[in-house]
């Protein structure tokens, strides 16, 4: 028999002791084998889940017995991962192996920020599919979901303060996430040592927020042929008072950090809108530039809650539009933009080569099968031509899936395993760089999502055996 | 209330009503709206499903009612198809709408041969899931499943004349089709009118059927680095008599085509062969291609049923081996090699240029998002630079999914809806070509199979009511 000893008090830990206790025996429990025993140890059992926990963690074992040591929670649960991939189900005899003993692990993430981008706006994602990456996300060690919430096709979060704006802005009724499912998500994430990260895209990617209530966004007509061009409207009261509600209403379910978007601003459209033009001129302004100055500087001075850590997306930064200096910047068009932001003292996450739904993620680089682009994500490192100063700013990345092509029927397919890749670029050490030997253990990490019932496509031919 | 006045005697024809039926009400019967006759009537009711099988229909249909005309029941199969899509379910009214009201629609196919490749080699693909392709299949007016049943990776195809073929060369014991299974999916194809066409790859990609008698191959050690490399030892009395026996067995289940591969033999594996090339020495022949023409011939001659179509890949003709002047030659390497083939007298089907799994499936056709691979699909026109006269002899063309990176899991993904862009190519007249127009009308069947339970990918944002 097989037992875990925990002595430890957090529901927190057992909740997730309980989970592996299923994972480590998928096929059913064996009657055959020796027992073992694996002594858990957490030091801090406070359960505080934040951009830079804790996440080491000690393992050892050997035929006597085996221990896992951790200073929080959430290093526990990596551990009990790592455990749960060195158990191999042996169908032949229907017993389980540990067969690498002696073991001793001593492990830590290389990155504290380690994610995946989904997109419920261009399609919505079913509650059981964004709980399907959470579990997929714990299983491969990331420990971040960034929920890009809205963007200009649908608003899909039904808010208290504005419930307009999903009931006039979301796709349909059964498209919208209720306070409750929005809740469920989040702990659902937190149990698994999962950030869930919500994504407001503002003052860009906006039109959603006009379908409830047209005032809240320029529908200039000279670039509203493409939704995805359509702005907040920054020159309003309204437009900040707004915010203010939904912005305040959303920050008090999430945890720690929340992104505020700020890419692709077409400046045009404001612009050649006759009334922002006419504002801009009153309060002196010439370019789009400096109203989205004027945007940020509210956002940032009396919108945001100051308790929370804030993104953006790299475009603010590369217009020169000055924003806090502790805010973090997500790169996204240009790997070596990361650069330019962390020698500016900023702190960085990278997702430039890391956009799943694109047909060639890195420029150039091309393979026989599109499942090989695992590759090219693979070998994405962060850190590359980066000075140690620069690289210590780099937080880590993420993986974004756009949903202009995806739903909750595709997202496994389009996610995994190639996120599998970035997971490991983003834990292990930065040496850790041969495809020859990553692949073999990324199809061996497909399988295990298979059989934990994530619909992940295999990067070589062969068969695996799903409970 | 809507009804199907049919006073034929087919029980197939009877059974594609009653699914019909189902599919015109995804979203339940509705009790309102006014009441709609359909009277069907089909000339031939033979039930013959053959390469070349009219699949022509009329479809009328006003206020007062629709009528649908053809001269087989796989014809009717096409206009219940057609008559499904002109349904458009209202949610606020929950009513049908058949809105295009009078229509009148003569419709057939510009192809024959309109199919999709899945290859059950490099991985297994369970059952639920080839039936889940040939309903997709249907669907979309599609009407051969080209069956790629053996390759190099594993053998699972069960045969009672050499059951060891599939016990030893199968993954796993439950990765082998039973012969019941097998006729399951040929009788399921045949229901839909969609023939199931089997490939047994040889004598290259042959390295499974050495898994339970090694004899059969030529495990050259210059070359099995690749397990790909690997072909059949065409030096040997008994590979022939297995052969033989393997391939009457198979030939009897399957209607009236038969692909015997031919494709990538690695002649350097049998010139390097110690007793291989000693064999060829003795019988006077200097080079792998010549021994190639000697295996082709005893296939032709004495191993394969004159009963059916034989179906091989265009390597044999590019490597002059010569063969009968009726074998119908696939080419997948450049469509420009249709030219070549079909102006040597030759008919052909066209697959370069729709190899699903490829990242870049068109040389230098690249988009931002994989999915909008589909456009290479739409624009990959099979006559293209062809004279009227090698335009004529060009059959069709099949979609391939090869199985590399795609399982059972993952098949739909990959599969749809982009195979729906070459089921139109080959199905509509040569000079509808706008991928604007069509991306719309792609996204609308992708939602549509979507609803009818295929994972197909969608094509834009938007949100796709499922049943």
């Amino acid at each position: 028999m097989f037992s875990i000893q925990y002595q430890g008090t957090s529901t927190l830990m057992q909740k997730a002791i309980n989970r592996y206790l299923k994972q480590f025996f998928l096929f059913g429990q064996s009657t055959v084998g020796s027992s073992l025993t694996l002594t858990l140890t957490v030091q801090d059992e406070s359960g505080s889940l934040y951009l830079g926990v804790d996440e080491s963690y000690t393992l050892t074992a050997s035929s006597s017995g085996a221990s896992l040591n951790s200073t929080t929670v959430f290093g526990a649960m990596k551990g009990l991962e790592t455990f749960s991939q060195l158990l191999d189900w042996s169908s032949p005899s229907s017993t389980y192996l540990l067969s690498r003993l002696p073991l001793q692990i001593s492990d830590a993430p290389r990155f504290p920020w380690r994610g995946l981008l989904i997109d419920s706006s261009r399609h919505f994602l079913p509650v059981s599919a964004i709980k399907r990456q959470i579990d997929a996300l714990s299983y491969t060690k990331l420990n971040t979901l960034h929920w890009h919430i809205t963007d200009a096709q649908s608003f899909p979060i039904y808010s208290a303060s504005y419930p307009n704006l999903s009931a006039k802005g979301a796709y349909a009724p059964s498209a919208i996430y209720s306070t409750a499912e929005v809740q469920d998500i989040i702990s659902y994430g937190y149990e698994r040592g999962v950030r869930v990260v919500p994504e407001f895209d503002i003052p860009g990617h906006a039109a959603s927020w006009g379908a409830s209530d047209p005032a809240l966004v320029v529908n200039c007509t000279k670039y509203n042929h493409n939704i995805n061009n359509i702005p907040l409207d920054p020159t309003k009261e309204h437009t900040y008072e707004v915010l203010s509600g939904f912005l305040n209403e959303m920050s008090k379910m999430f945890l720690d950090a929340v992104h505020v978007g700020g890419d692709e601003i077409v400046f045009g459209c404001w612009e050649s809108d006759p009334a922002v033009s006419s504002w801009m001129k009153q309060h002196g302004m010439t370019t789009g530039v400096e109203l989205a100055q004027y945007f940020e500087d509210r956002l940032f001075n009396s919108v945001l809650p100051s308790t929370k850590q804030i993104v953006v997306w790299q475009d603010l930064f590369d217009n020169g539009v000055q924003i806090p200096n502790n805010t973090i910047i997500q790169v996204w068009s240009d790997v070596a933009d990361l650069k330019t932001v962390t020698s500016s003292g900023f702190k960085g996450l990278i997702s430039a080569g890391w956009y799943l739904n694109e047909q060639v993620p890195v420029p150039g680089s091309t393979h026989g099968d599109f499942m090989d682009t695992w590759m090219d994500f693979y070998l994405n490192e962060p850190t590359n031509g980066l000075t140690p100063e620069e690289a210590s700013l780099v937080l880590g990345g993420e993986g974004c899936i756009w949903g202009e092509h995806v739903d909750g029927l595709v997202l496994d397919a389009m996610v995994w395993p190639r996120t599998v890749a970035i997971a490991e670029r983003l834990w292990s050490s930065v040496d850790v760089t041969s495809t020859t030997q990553a692949k073999p253990r990324i199809q061996e990490m497909s399988c295990r999502l298979q059989q934990r019932g994530i619909g992940s496509a295999p990067l070589l031919p062969g068969f695996c055996l799903v409970p």
